[in-house]
């Protein structure tokens, strides 16, 4: 298969998440970047562009005229696919040019800011044919994989009961008054449209849905801004109804905070049904626990024997050498780099533009809840 | 100190719980079985208690029988103290009676079954000055002893957020039908009162409570019953606004069911303050995790070193052999003894009658808002 | 069944084990205590002897003056048992008088600190058919019984490989320059006979001979006193021959050190078969870590489904509800209260004298080989 | 920097290392794969190198005729470094040929199968001036790398005791007869020279030494093959005497075995010092145990405050954002590019061919302490 050849928007010397996209797209194996605009002010995305790698005149000074430029380059050689690592309010804009411009999109999430914008983006997709991917990273883990697999099988029963909590704790101080680039942004209403339902929130969210095979009904949320004097949620705690499914409404609690000192990156899901249980935890990615009615709980290995083809196929090393962050984000983009190739029977499971779409319907049904002071919303 | 002579009510050959406060006292050390009426028919209550080890003439057959002729026997030799280990909706009235008969009264949670007979009794009690102390035995550990300490020492700041989760699995099928004793009262509507709220809810928020010495402002919950047919619910979510202390409004999660399957008695708290955190679970109690805002996870393990006086004086072996339930149970029983006897300047920690009020207006309103579909309700 | 009235010698103020034994005999409940010699000196004893209850006629001064005088009461009255928790150079006399006398016994490990010592007493054992425990507690857990069940039903196949370490910290600096009893007794050459090997190598060897049923071909040692100016080793690492069985001779490596700061009470075994292994860790006793070739790691829960019989009657409460080392060592005592009574049926599982004297062997046979700078010794 | 041109010898289609290799060059971003010679015949070794990547006139079909056509190439475009990833008994032809001929080497350990061997490679490296790197991986993990730092920093004061284990399960069969490539030829004592002590005893080995800095004086081994008809051993215990340091003679016992049912790649480490203790797993390697002689354990997080400049160089995500196997491997690779390079002031940490002389010593002594029966022996 030959490398899909990628532009970046975003990404310059400050992103965190830039590098991770970068660096897993290497460990995936079949990308090539060959252009990009990776900052915010020309200069500054110039040079970043020539320090990462790229040839002088593909380091654009801004995301239109990469878009431009790059158009009117011949067809075997001009990029294929932009991936867009900006902050949040950034993403619509340069999405949509993409999409009218004929080319495939990988957009970081939350898909955009408003719900809008990202119904206008999935329906200009659903127009051109493009591949449109949102990075909700965590379901390219092998043990997610295998847990969905579970899930969908019947092997729990009808699931009843979701616990999945995510928890950060670096934004328990004011750090955006530090002048930390990514806390400045992420707490910065204009910038990112929600704090941390929207950051972290729609992961949660996201793993839910994909684990559980289930849409969600309805939302309770209470959010709260902690630290004084910030413009977004930093917590967040959300009841969820299920909708209904095998005749069961499950039910759900989702938390997001970014104010627990000494978590970390800790996202981790209980799954609760009829007949059995399957818990994950992404700071220990390697194993999953399994539990029946009765017996001993089993703990499943990545790489181990009797697992799922979804979870085999996902999985670069032999069990006991962990893999990790970068190498759950590389089967994202396996599953992306299959489809824009449209690869016969490939693994093509990558989060799409719908569960973009999603993600934003998520995060404002919270915010409208927790503002009416307590009120089941229907994200739509 | 001499022994404090107790009678027990319920705690016959079925009873989990009558037994385990039994091997508390044993193990505490200060408490002599005189008497009981522990099954529910005369000849079994009888039997049950020569069998417990009584003489048979203190076997008594009703529970009303045990308080008249105790009331009459020598104050040297009557018992002291009424053990009530019955199903909840057999709380209310022995505790009043041995309330007037001038005992007093250590009874299983949760107090009764509504709020009117809470408040009834928890006046009473203040009239006849008898000690009444209700079972929320998890505040005996010595770590969760050493969590309240530290939060209430400011350790960790103004609180924010609290997780806290009571799961277990063993109601997961309709075990009420296999004629399980258990499950046949904790399942019926008129004996239990409420279901998984009522059983273990009311522990969790104990727990809460008890560690951050935070009230409860309002709750917004969520109920089910999965398993069909069954009368009381098997599963709530409950969002949880604290009372404001310290300019802060903190917020909790408290989750309860008994449906998870593979869950066996994991109760589990998270407390977020605003300058570190401590995590704490039942299963594994012998240690508290303890976070600050940076810094390496410290792990403090009972009977180590730096301990506050609480934790230790709840600790009967060396660092590294696990105590467990019964131990902390006990530890309640000594505070309680403490209490009755007025031992000048000892650990006078235990779970009064104060405590047992509030459970029963949190499950209250719990199901309250519950059944109203949504609604932030203060327990009062 | 009757209680058994037991005499005490040793287990004073200082000491730890002389409570632990009490309260592991009061959780059983079959057991009264009745008499003692509870500390070195005349005073001293009946003073605690009456401080722990006893009657004052019966807090005797010394260990001969209470077996006299006990042989001398009416049978229905005198003392059954004697348990012996005196440091390790008074186990040998006290116990070949009381077997003398016709009076059960219950010795704390290692039986004594010869071998000739230990085969006298086995040998007089023998002849007065009188029961004789050495409490070897850590076979008492639920989960090391079901561990042993496994093995000795070929669950795992014939052994192969055994891991087994016991770590302790409390010795890593010269505690017993502060007067600390407890260090000075055990790193005295004198009263404890050998250092680390016999105060918790001794553990770790019977906990390996109890799950896999081998017995010892020999051993290879190293020790070290890593305190300068201590008189005993307080660091071993220990390679062990198992005697074949099943055509498979095991091997074996125990490492016993008390020099290890942040290890409390660190006892943990692997035990590795043809077709799967065992592993057990006494710091989180209510569960077996089981594997098999390929498949998921299983975790069994004490209490839970399908463990058992001889795991289900050591247990008192259900999964989840953490039982622990009181408790488990209220098992050994409930065998041996079984073997004094001679229950038909009942559970006969405890540490008897052979294995006592098996003990000696093999603490004896590692500071040989030690001492002769590596050489395989048979402990015969 | 420029990117490092390597060719690759061995690491075609059915071997493990190689992709690995492959893998965390393209992660460390510094390296470019120029040509190669994967398999041992022609034919497939030129058509693995093209389905690698490789263009096909450098797709070599020998390793002789790589070295002899890249030595004719250009300077500027020759490849710079040889990777050597064939079994043990193909390391040392090609690695000698590679320096004769002016390339630097890295060679997956173990650096060869004789200590003869061992020694003219690394006299020849001295002479030619070539890096010579020797890939014991583990070294490379941040967390690993703070232990280290930790130790010869005195924070856990002089050590007393080491324990490493390094457990296996795969071999617990006689996976060889199935055809499985990898175990075909590491139980081959013709191409793997030794077994489990060769395969991973070596890791464990250069680990303990690589974070006490303590040099191995002498070895007590027992080895065993236990699988009937196996020609290498696939189980050790090995006694270790380190060298004084510090005036404290440190004891070590490592053990290394393969047939270990359920264990997939556990190799973990735990060091005693006077006055402190550092443990470190594998196979959760994000995290470091630290414990003082008192007061709580201590939980290092990769990533986290506090950490020395060692760990934070070896980082590339933040913590909670799992790194892994192969992102340790890749800091290794670092460090080899930083001394080709010569970058001043640069991370120069990566295991050297004196680490893999020490590793071949280590593994013989080790096998002529077991055949003789037991005996001290020196590595030299």
């Amino acid at each position: 298969m030959r490398c899909i050849r990628y532009g970046m928007i975003g990404g310059g010397k400050d992103s965190f998440i830039g590098a991770v996209h970068r660096a897993a797209m290497r460990l995936d194996g079949g990308w090539s970047f060959v252009c990009g605009a990776l900052s915010s002010t020309p200069e500054k995305s110039k040079a970043s562009g020539v320090e990462a790698g790229l040839p002088a005149e593909r380091a654009y000074g801004t995301w239109t005229e990469m878009i431009e430029a790059e158009s009117g380059r011949d067809p075997a050689d001009r990029m294929e696919a932009v991936v867009i690592v900006t902050p949040n309010d950034l993403h619509a804009a340069p999405a949509e040019a993409a999409l009218r411009a004929g080319f495939h999109v990988v957009c970081d999430k939350p898909l955009c800011t408003t719900v809008e914008d990202a119904e206008r983006l999935e329906g200009l997709a659903r127009e051109t044919g493009s591949v449109f991917a949102v990075t909700y990273n965590y379901s390219g883990y092998p043990m997610v994989r295998q847990a969905r697999r579970m899930v969908l099988g019947g092997e729990i029963g009808p699931v009843r009961r979701v616990l999945v909590e995510y928890t950060q704790g670096w934004l328990a101080t004011k750090l955006e008054e530090t002048g930390q680039k990514q806390a400045l942004w992420r707490t910065d209403p204009a910038r990112a449209g929600a704090g941390a339902l929207g950051d972290i929130g729609t992961h949660a969210e996201h793993l839910a849905r994909y684990i559980t095979g289930l849409e969600i009904g309805s939302v309770m949320a209470d959010a709260s801004s902690f630290v004084p004097g910030r413009g977004v949620e930093d917590d967040a705690g959300v009841l969820i109804r299920f909708k209904e499914k095998d005749g069961v409404s499950a039910r759900g609690v989702l938390v997001a905070t970014q104010i627990a000192p000494g978590r970390r990156n800790d996202l981790r899901i209980s799954v609760f049904g009829e007949t059995g249980t399957v818990e994950w935890h992404q700071e220990t990615p390697e194993s999953l626990v399994v539990s029946g009615l009765d017996g001993p709980t089993r703990v499943l290995h990545r790489g181990g024997d009797g697992l799922c083809a979804e979870a085999r196929a996902a999985t670069r090393l032999p069990p006991g050498h962990p893999e990790g962050f970068v190498g759950a984000f590389a089967n994202i983009y396996r599953g992306v780099r299959s489809a824009i190739r449209r690869s016969p029977g490939a693994d093509l499971d990558y989060p799409t533009i719908h569960d973009g779409v999603r993600g934003v319907r998520f995060i404002r049904a919270c915010l409208d809840s927790a503002r009416r002071g307590g009120a089941w919303v229907d994200p739509g």
